[in-house]
C-alpha cells in the first residue's frame, strides 16, 4: 500500500463522497443539518446517526450565530476539547473550555455530593450565565440534566446545547429531558453519542464558517 | 430527576450489568477479552463491537505483561491520550505519549510528503524501537500501515498494536494488513473504531491490573 500519495484533504473528501452515496433519504434534514450528520458519520462510521440526530428548529442557525459573534464553547470532557479544531476557533474568535477536571470543580462536587460534570456546569453558569455560549455534552447525562435545571430556572440561556452523552444509565432520559427545554439543541437520541461525536458536531458548525 | 444520589461507580456498575444482560453469546472470547469488549460497548453503546473486535492469540496477555513491566503507551491522537486513565498509568508505572501534534513530527511529515501520523510512528520507533511498547491507533490508517511496515522490516517489536482507526478510505485495508503481522493485535475489524475506542481498550487493559 503506497501511503505517500494520499493527501489528508483527499481522504476526507473521498470519505464524504462515500458517506453521501450510502446515506439514503435525507429529506428530513436541512442542508446545514445534513453537513453535521455527515461529519458525525465520518467520525463514527455509524449510519444510525442519520436517524438519531435530532435538531430543534433553527438550532444550527443559533449555533452559527453564536460562533459568528465569538462565543465560548464548553465541553464536558477534555477528550472533546482536544478534538475541536483550534485553527477554526482562533480564526472565528471563539474559545473552548472544559471545567470538569478543574480542582475547584472537584472540590465543589465533593462538598455538594454531586458529580464533577454538574459542578462544571455550575462553574460555566457562573462565568457565562448572561452571555451566549454553546455547551457540548458528550459524556455525562448529569451535565445535561443540570443544564436543563438552570435553563428552567432562567439562570442561563445558552445559544445551543449539544446533547450527545453516550451510555446506559440516565442517558436516554437526560436527552429526552433537554429536548423539552426552550433552548436550541442538537441531540443524539438514544444511547449513542460520545466525546468524538460532541467534537464532530462542534467542528461541523465551525467549518460552516471557517473554510479550511 | 434526582441527580445527587447517583454515584459514578454505581453508574458504571449498572451500565456493565445492562451490557452483560444484552450481550448474548460470548463463547468466542476469553474472560479478559470479554472485559475489553464490554468496556468498548460501554464507551460507544454499540454492540457491533461484540462481533468486530478481533484479538490475536494472547494479545491481551502480551499487553498486560508490557503494562506490568511499566510500558510506554503511544496513541495517534491527543483525544485518545486525554481519555486514558492517568491514575492507573501512574500506579502501574506506565507513561502515555502522543507525538502526532509535535513540531518535529509536523516538519518531518512535510519534508517526507507523508502524514503526521506516519511521522509520529517513526518518532516512536526511534525512541522505543528496541523496547516493548503499546501503540493504540484510533484515527489514522496510515499509522497502522507504517507500523506494519516497520514490523515487517524488524525495526520494531511492539508488545501490542491496538488497531481501531475509524473511517472509509484505507481503514478496512489497514486493519486487515495489521492482522497479517506477527505482533499481537486487538483490531476493530471494519469501518468502526475511533479515539474513544482506542482509549477504552487501553483503560480496559490497565483496569485489569489497577483496581480503582
Amino acid at each position: 500500500m503506497n501511503i505517500k500519495h494520499i493527501k489528508p484533504d483527499d481522504i476526507e473528501k473521498r470519505s464524504m463522497e462515500i458517506i453521501e452515496s450510502e446515506l439514503g433519504d435525507t429529506s428530513h434534514l436541512t442542508d446545514s443539518e445534513k453537513q453535521i450528520v455527515k461529519r458525525v458519520i465520518h467520525t463514527t462510521a455509524d449510519f444510525d446517526y442519520l436517524q438519531n440526530l435530532k435538531f430543534s428548529e433553527n438550532a444550527v442557525e443559533s449555533g452559527l450565530q453564536a460562533i459568528r459573534s465569538g462565543t465560548a464553547i464548553i465541553t464536558d470532557t477534555n477528550m472533546s476539547l482536544a478534538g475541536i479544531s483550534k485553527p477554526a476557533l482562533k480564526a472565528l474568535g471563539c474559545k473552548v473550555f472544559c471545567f470538569t477536571a478543574d480542582n475547584d470543580v472537584a472540590e465543589s462536587a465533593r462538598s455538594n455530593g454531586t458529580t464533577r460534570a454538574v459542578a462544571a456546569v455550575d462553574k460555566a453558569a457562573n462565568l457565562f450565565g448572561n452571555k451566549n455560549f454553546i455547551y457540548a455534552v458528550g459524556n455525562a447525562p448529569t451535565a445535561l440534566i443540570r443544564l436543563h435545571e438552570l435553563i428552567e430556572q432562567k439562570m442561563i440561556s445558552p445559544a445551543l446545547i449539544i446533547g450527545v452523552p453516550v451510555g446506559f444509565v440516565n442517558v436516554v432520559r437526560s436527552k429526552d429531558l433537554i429536548m423539552t427545554s426552550s433552548v436550541p439543541y442538537i441531540v443524539a437520541q438514544g444511547r449513542k453519542g460520545g466525546s468524538t461525536v460532541a467534537a464532530a458536531i462542534c467542528n461541523a458548525l465551525l467549518y460552516q464558517l471557517y473554510k479550511r
